[in-house]
Parts: C-alpha cells; structure tokens; sequence
C-alpha cells in the first residue's frame, strides 16, 4: 500500500476544512495544561471521544453522523486519571462525561426530591437510592476539578474535530514520549466538500437525494510522522464483521506506523477487545463473574495501555 | 399538485420500514390515556419532538440526522400541560425532556454540593444558585407525574417514528376533535429502503461513498384522511431560506387539508414564527422585552393553537 503523501493531507485540511475561530486559544490551553502536568512528573494523555457530524448543508439541516453515545471515551478518562495520567478530553458536544456518565440512563428529577416531609425547607436532595454511587462520584469529580486533571474541549463537526486534533498533536509534542493519544471517537470516512456543498436546505420536492461524499484524509499519518512523532499512539478499530477486525488492525499499524490498535466488534465492544501492536496481540475479555461485580473493560484497556505506555517512555530515554 | 394514493403509503409503511416491536402495546397504552384523560375532560396533545436517525447499514454504524435538540417539542409540552391538556411526548431518544431540559447546559455535577461543611452528613443536595429553577420545576414535575398528565414514548430511527406516530392516531381516533396533532419532530425526507442496505459497516477503503436515498412517504396524508380525521393537526416547516417559506407552507395546507402550519425560519425560530391556517396568517414575535423576562416563543404558539383548538371543536359538535 503506497503511503498517503503528509504535505497533501495537510494542504486539504487548509483548504477544504473550515477551521474553529478558536482553534489557537484552545492549542495554546493545550500546550500549557500539558507541560505543567509534565513538569510535575505526570503523564498526558489526550483523549478522543464521540463521533463526527458531517453536514450535508452549509446552513445544516442535515448531516451524516457515526454511532458512539461516547461511553469508552468518557469512561477510559476516568481510569486513565486513576492511574495518574492528566487527561485532554476532547469529545462530542453532549457525549458522555467523565463521572457524569452515571446521569445518562435516568431522568435527574426522578433523582431529586425535597428535604424533610413537606418541603418546607426549600432544600433539593438527591434520592440515593436512585443514585447510589453519587458520593463516591461527586468525590472524586471535586478531587479531579482541584487537581486540574481534565481538560475538555467540545467539538460537533468533522472540520472542528480535525483541526482540534491536529492542534492538540502539536500543543503536546513539547512533551515528546509523555503523551499519549488514544483516539476512541468515531470519525467520519466520508465528508461534502465546502465548495461542492449547498447554501439551503436540500429540497425533497426535487425528488430522491444523490449524495457524493469524498473520503476524509488519514489523519493519523501526519499525527504519526509529522505532528506528535514522539508519542505513544493509539487508534480504535470498530467494526460490525469480526472476519476482518485483526487484518483490517495490522494494516492500520503497517500503514500509519504507531503504537497500538484497539480493535472490538460493535456487538460484543462491552465485553471484548484485542490489542494489537507490531510485536502483540492481547485478548481483553470480561468474564461473567466481572460483569457481575461492574468491571468495566476500559479499566483492563487503560492498564494495558498504562504499562505500554511506561516501558515506551524508557526504551525512548535508553 | 396530485393527492399521494393513500393506500399506497400505507402499503410502503408495511413493505420498507421495520415496525418496532413494541408498536401494539404501545398503541394500548395511548389508546387507555387518550380515553381516561378525555373522560376527565381534557384534551390530549400528541406532541412529536426530536430529529429522527436514519441508517445507512443495518448494522449501524452510520446514519443519516436531522438537526434537532428537541427544545422545541419539550418546552411545548409544558404549556400544554400548563394550558390543562394531557400530553404524548413521542420523541427521539436522548432528546430535550419536559422540566429536564433545564439540565442541558450545565454540567450535574457542578449543580451539586455535600450538606455541611465536610460533607460528614453524607447528602448531596442541589446548589441552587446554579439551579436558579429546581424548586419550581421539581414542584411541577411532580404535579405533572401525580396526575399522569405526561405519556412519554421514544423513538430513534425514522421507521420507529413512522410506525409510532400512526400508532397514535389510531389510538386517539376514539377522541375526535379532542385530540391535538402537533409535529414539531424534524422528519428525514429521504431514507434507503431496507432491501437496498449494506449489512456491515461501509468500507472506505472502497473508495469515495456514492448514497441513492428514496423519499420518505408523506405520512400526513393518511394521518389527516384515514387514521384520526377529526383530529386538530399542526404541522411544522423550517427552513433556511425564509424566501419560500410561506409558500411552503400554504402548499403543505393545499396538498394535506390540515388545520395549520407553524413555519419558521432555522436562524430564527426562537423569536419568530408564523402560524398559518386556511384563513389566517398570524406572526409570532418576541420582543427584545420579552426576551430580558425568559418568555419563551412556546408559550404564544400554544396559546394561539389552544384558542384555535377551542373554536374547531365547537365547530364541529355545533
């Protein structure tokens, strides 16, 4: 397979990617939350999370979107800074978050009620019954906010979502081997040009849609070679046939050259995962006595990254 | 313009949208609120929020949205609610809620605190300087809850949507001109029939994505003509162009016989709509004033339509 030229990924990502009015304010938050966290001996990792929209209008109606409520991302967050990483969060606007994840499958109110029998005391107290690990998340959500160990930063659509990435590779670069990238979101393959993309709604009175959308540039080769090539890099592989996972993983790390592929099946992406690297192959599996006491499997993941990530950084200084 | 056969739409609906399982249950239970509110002498509103999915694999990983947080819908329903109607909140999955949709903007965590100085007591409670609001909404939501005047039903994809919302009018058909049809969802026009889908996820490695979308039945026909005729039914128009708007939607009255349309702009629609019927055209606006007070556009709509409401069904028992 010919290798995706770097200067050509870069110069599309120029031109055809409308860039955030914000991108360098937030790069430079970046570049200072990571090297104080190196400077006071901690490992960064920067996190993706929740998947891309892509609009099919300029004024967007409509867009293509991936699956991925962000629940890995969100999660892995969480155990990543109980290992001691500090964490760039950078996810879909309303995907899961780290400790408020627990909120996502009930309504609040049914969480609330009033203190004492009548409540006269104007007090709102959350039911723990309804919610039974609040303090313990509301704990560690305060402990992780005094010790600035997360960063989040939003993005909604596939343009934000790369030039973000591209800017969060060059803010940590400073900090070589340190960082690591564990891009978890769902990306988008295929996008609608600007220059090829209507002003106004699409109209159904025109009849059936016919949609041609290009194919997004790898970004992962200019991250890999160009942008962060220091770091310890990870990419997700999710697909729906398990026949073609492993493959389609050991092509990605030929191809692009990084640390790790995380490769899992959309059915079974709970309980199973394979992490692949140029030299391994390491089955995750959660077993029935695990899911029963609540393991979650982006704990096994981060600790298998965690190691990874620490005989990397030696090997680098050796 | 031709009248679309009904029979025919009905027929697609069965042939080329998956019917959830779920759908007659679903249709019990709204049949048993639509009678036991209506007894009690309320109207019922069936209200549809939310932007609908539509899958590109029947495996899903991609698939195809329409921009809608569903405040629209949600906020409605309050004054419905507050205006003495029973509401079915028929709305996508994770969309804007009655009441919750206070939470959307802020992060749970940050809204709560430990009663006490050191948390010693074990509550948590709701710091209300960040949650201005919760007594009064808490309040409500229970009045709402104690008098069952909320059905809540999800959907996700736009085949639950069509199924679901047929459901509904066959089940407050019993109602006559007592029950509302408000159709704030936002809709997919376009949709890949089930026999022309992939099962796995896409490969990109195939090259750029070349998608043929057939049009989406137009559901109202049947709903107006055949499933609850002696309904009140509103349906919504956005666009980006406000040039064709008002054209757009005396057309959609032309074409479906219904009662009204609320047309707005996609820049627009929090300060500005026009409600137009057969006979009228009245333009909603909020004033800067209005603004400063939180009134919020919801409140003028449904009020014009409960008025509107009022004299149909006098129409139609005199």
């Amino acid at each position: 397979m010919a290798e995706p030229r770097i200067s050509s990924i870069d110069g599309k990502l120029a031109e055809e990617f409308a860039a955030p009015s914000h991108v360098e304010e937030v790069k430079d938050k970046m570049a200072a939350f990571a090297e104080h966290h190196a400077a006071a001996g901690r490992r960064v990792v920067l996190i993706t999370s929740g998947g891309t929209k892509v609009p099919l209008e300029s004024r967007t109606v409509r867009f293509l979107d991936n699956f991925s409520s962000g629940r890995r991302g969100a999660c892995s967050a969480e155990y990543f800074m109980d290992s001691g990483y500090a964490v760039i969060f950078l996810h879909r606007h309303r995907s899961l978050y780290p400790y408020t994840r627990m909120f996502s499958t009930i309504n609040m109110l049914d969480a609330l009620q009033f203190r004492g029998e009548d409540g006269a005391s104007g007090e709102v107290v959350v039911n723990q019954q309804v919610l039974p690990n609040i303090v313990k998340a509301l704990k560690r959500y305060h402990e992780v906010k005094d010790g600035r160990l997360l960063l989040p930063i939003e993005f909604n659509t596939l343009s934000e979502y790369l030039h973000l990435l591209k800017a969060a590779a060059q803010a940590l670069s400073t900090i070589g081997s340190k960082a690591m990238f564990y891009l978890a979101a769902a990306v988008s393959d295929f996008y609608i040009p600007a220059s090829e993309m209507p002003e106004h709604k699409i109209q159904s009175s025109n009849g059936p849609l016919q949609l041609s959308m290009n194919m997004v540039p790898k970004i992962l080769s200019p991250l890999v070679k160009d942008w962060a090539p220091q770091a310890f890099v990870i990419s997700f592989k999710l697909e729906t046939d398990a026949a073609i996972l492993l493959d389609k993983a050991r092509r990605a790390l030929d191809t692009y050259r990084h640390q790790a592929v995380v490769a899992n099946v959309l059915d079974s992406r709970r309980g199973y995962v394979v992490v692949v690297t140029p030299e391994t192959q390491s089955e995750l599996i959660l077993t029935e006595e695990d899911v029963k006491n609540e393991v979650e499997i982006e704990e096994r993941i981060v600790s298998n990254l965690t190691s990874a990530h620490e005989k990397f950084i030696t090997q680098q200084v050796g």
